[in-house]
């Protein structure tokens, strides 16, 4: 059954050197004094500064939390939300990956609501944030990936439970500059190019696809099937990030109703049991889920192929549509250096002892085709093969 | 300089046949009696039966408004909602064309704030409609133009000052069912989905385009150069049905920051004065504004003509590509019996002396080319001679 878009509710400022403007619209916002949240490697890579100028030479103050980890951790929302609350801020700036931003959006909820962060996860279902006197944030992705500049949540990590958790959480402008990822290693580049691919291809192939999802999906995989490694081989390949970074923000409106399907519900919990990050995790298995799914959607996956630039024999069996697609991104994978899941895993048998926990975890209803616990050992035993 | 792109706030549910679950997302809106908002045309083609249906087999209540103008005038709107009130409904449904889903977007909002609805045009900046207490609003569009399901607000005639103002009101749902519009007569198809060329066309040549919206737009020409004839010609076609359809929602979404430019602001006061429908006076001068524009814009332009399916010479001039821009769009027109100028105006001269009053109505602050009183006469008069 088709999904309702559920349209972003987020405005998007996406151009090479946009990033420029991000004082200019925090005072369009109205703010005086601004929480900035980014990990210590973004601050290295001179990318903070380049944003605290810009801010700073609108007239606007700034007070800094520069603690975001990885898979951001519920504690590290409440520590930036007290330093917010403490310096009275009237509004908040993201500056990094996925887990910056997620921080960031956490922080915004805790501005104006009492902590804990967990008491406003969205699988509590009755308690929700009071919107009212929320103060605006500005998201500003240094990596073409997740997509959270286009999501009304924020993603964080329960360490009670060792699981991810979702806070509702618009945001008030996303501002999605391709020269900001210009100098990120080929490493990062691949893995959160490779979670941007997932999303539109899991959107595009999942069991309540729908129209206008697709046509902002076609276009991410397109669009990382052109540049991708391009990218990898040259990141100052200023073309080659731009049509990155458009992917990652397409390829997360594309999500906004669809969801992800197989590799997200295997990767979510096959990164937390083996410390992988979020992308490396996803993308995985991506090939051998395609071939698994070829067989009830055939057209779609053919169509996956020929949008990454390989051409299916017209009329070829479910199978064979299934192989070239599974082929053709692990040919992608290879040329782009993407890790292998023996990097992460010392052997096979490991990987399959996690199957009870992926199927307890994850109920896959969003793949369009059933998936049973030897399915998902099918899969991660061809994905470790390969 | 690129425009924010500014995500539409209303989810969308697009397919054949979803006005079914019409009922089902009422309920799951929490409705129990609902103002239903339409005009007689629609009613008399038997598509308001269809939704009522389903409307009181979800076990609603209905309360009906049959009287829906073209170019709502602003009294309709408080008709509309002063039945809504009396009745005590706790939703509305707007079903038509975009004057039907302007009456009911107007109707929502006086639901639940004192009226007159001029209170809250957009042009009086301090007084925005109080949304806390808002009642949830269904749109189902029965035309593939307006893209209103879109679109973050209505379209009112102020029949005081005799202009258009726009009235802010997100949409709960849209449900876009392109099999409600197969029975609809060509003569609707073809001025309906001109509104919707026009829509992606000027956005993908504003002055203001951006990426995200480009994507959209370049889509929405496509299906529209492959679709609107073979509509136009069969109207029970509904593969074309719902490529038409599919891309009138595209191009609702995709005029969001960029807005339109020259055609459309050079129609609406052209339709004011001589009585034409929106999309017709709207797309009237589509085919000489491109050409006025190419000089500035080739490339885009060029774009245009491709997504069309011509194909102008590679490295042409930008008058080459200005008049093949103008050329097809015209022979789409001829194609699909699109109404002439003259069929409105009954002299050249008549049309000339509109200039003044489009000068001082529009400020053309989104065409890439500056646009003079001098430039505005050369394109009405190539279109009254086209």
């Amino acid at each position: 059954m088709t999904s309702t878009f559920l349209a972003s509710r987020n405005p998007i400022l996406f151009g090479p050197g946009v990033s420029a403007r991000t004082g200019a619209e925090l005072r369009a916002l109205g703010c005086k004094k601004v929480l900035v949240v980014f990990d210590k490697g973004v601050k290295a890579a001179g990318i903070v500064d380049r944003i605290l100028n810009s801010i700073r030479e609108a007239g606007i103050e700034t007070v800094c939390y520069d603690g975001v980890l990885p898979d951001p951790p519920d504690y590290t929302i409440e520590e930036a939300a007290a330093i917010g609350r403490e310096a009275n801020v009237d509004g908040v700036v993201a500056v990094g990956g996925g887990s910056s931003l997620d921080t960031g959006k956490g922080a915004k909820v805790l501005l104006t609501n009492p902590p804990p962060i967990s008491r406003y996860y969205l699988a509590h279902e009755d308690i929700r944030p009071d919107t009212g006197e929320m103060k605006p944030i500005i998201v500003i992705p240094t990596t073409a990936g997740t997509g959270s500049e286009a999501t009304p949540g924020g993603v964080i990590t329960d360490t009670k439970n060792n699981c991810k958790q979702n806070v509702p959480c618009a945001t008030d402008l996303g501002i999605v500059d391709p020269e900001l990822t210009v100098g990120l290693p080929a490493a990062v580049t691949v893995t959160t190019a490779a979670d941007a691919l997932c999303h539109a291809i899991e959107a595009f192939t999942s069991a309540e696809h729908n129209a206008i999802s697709d046509v902002l999906a076609e276009k991410a995989i397109e669009l990382i099937g052109a540049n991708l490694t391009r990218a990898a081989e040259n990141g100052a390949d200023a073309e080659a990030r731009e049509g990155l970074q458009l992917a990652a923000t397409l390829a997360g409106l594309s999500i906004m109703g669809p969801f992800c399907n197989v590799p997200h519900e295997i990767g979510l919990t096959l990164g937390m049991i083996f410390h992988m990050p979020h992308g490396t995790a996803c993308a995985m298995t991506l090939p051998e889920a395609l071939h698994f799914l070829a067989p009830v959607i055939p057209d779609r996956i053919a169509r996956v192929v020929r949008l990454l630039g390989a051409t299916p024999p017209e009329d070829a069996p479910a199978e064979m549509i299934g192989a070239a697609a599974r082929d053709r991104i692990a040919a992608l994978y290879r040329d782009i250096g993407f890790p292998k899941l023996s990097d992460f895993v010392k052997s096979k048998e490991e990987v399959l002892a996690a199957v009870p926990a992926i199927m307890e975890a994850m109920p896959f209803h969003f793949s369009p085709r059933p998936v049973t616990a030897a399915d998902v050992s099918d899969i991660l035993a061809a994905a470790y093969d390969r």
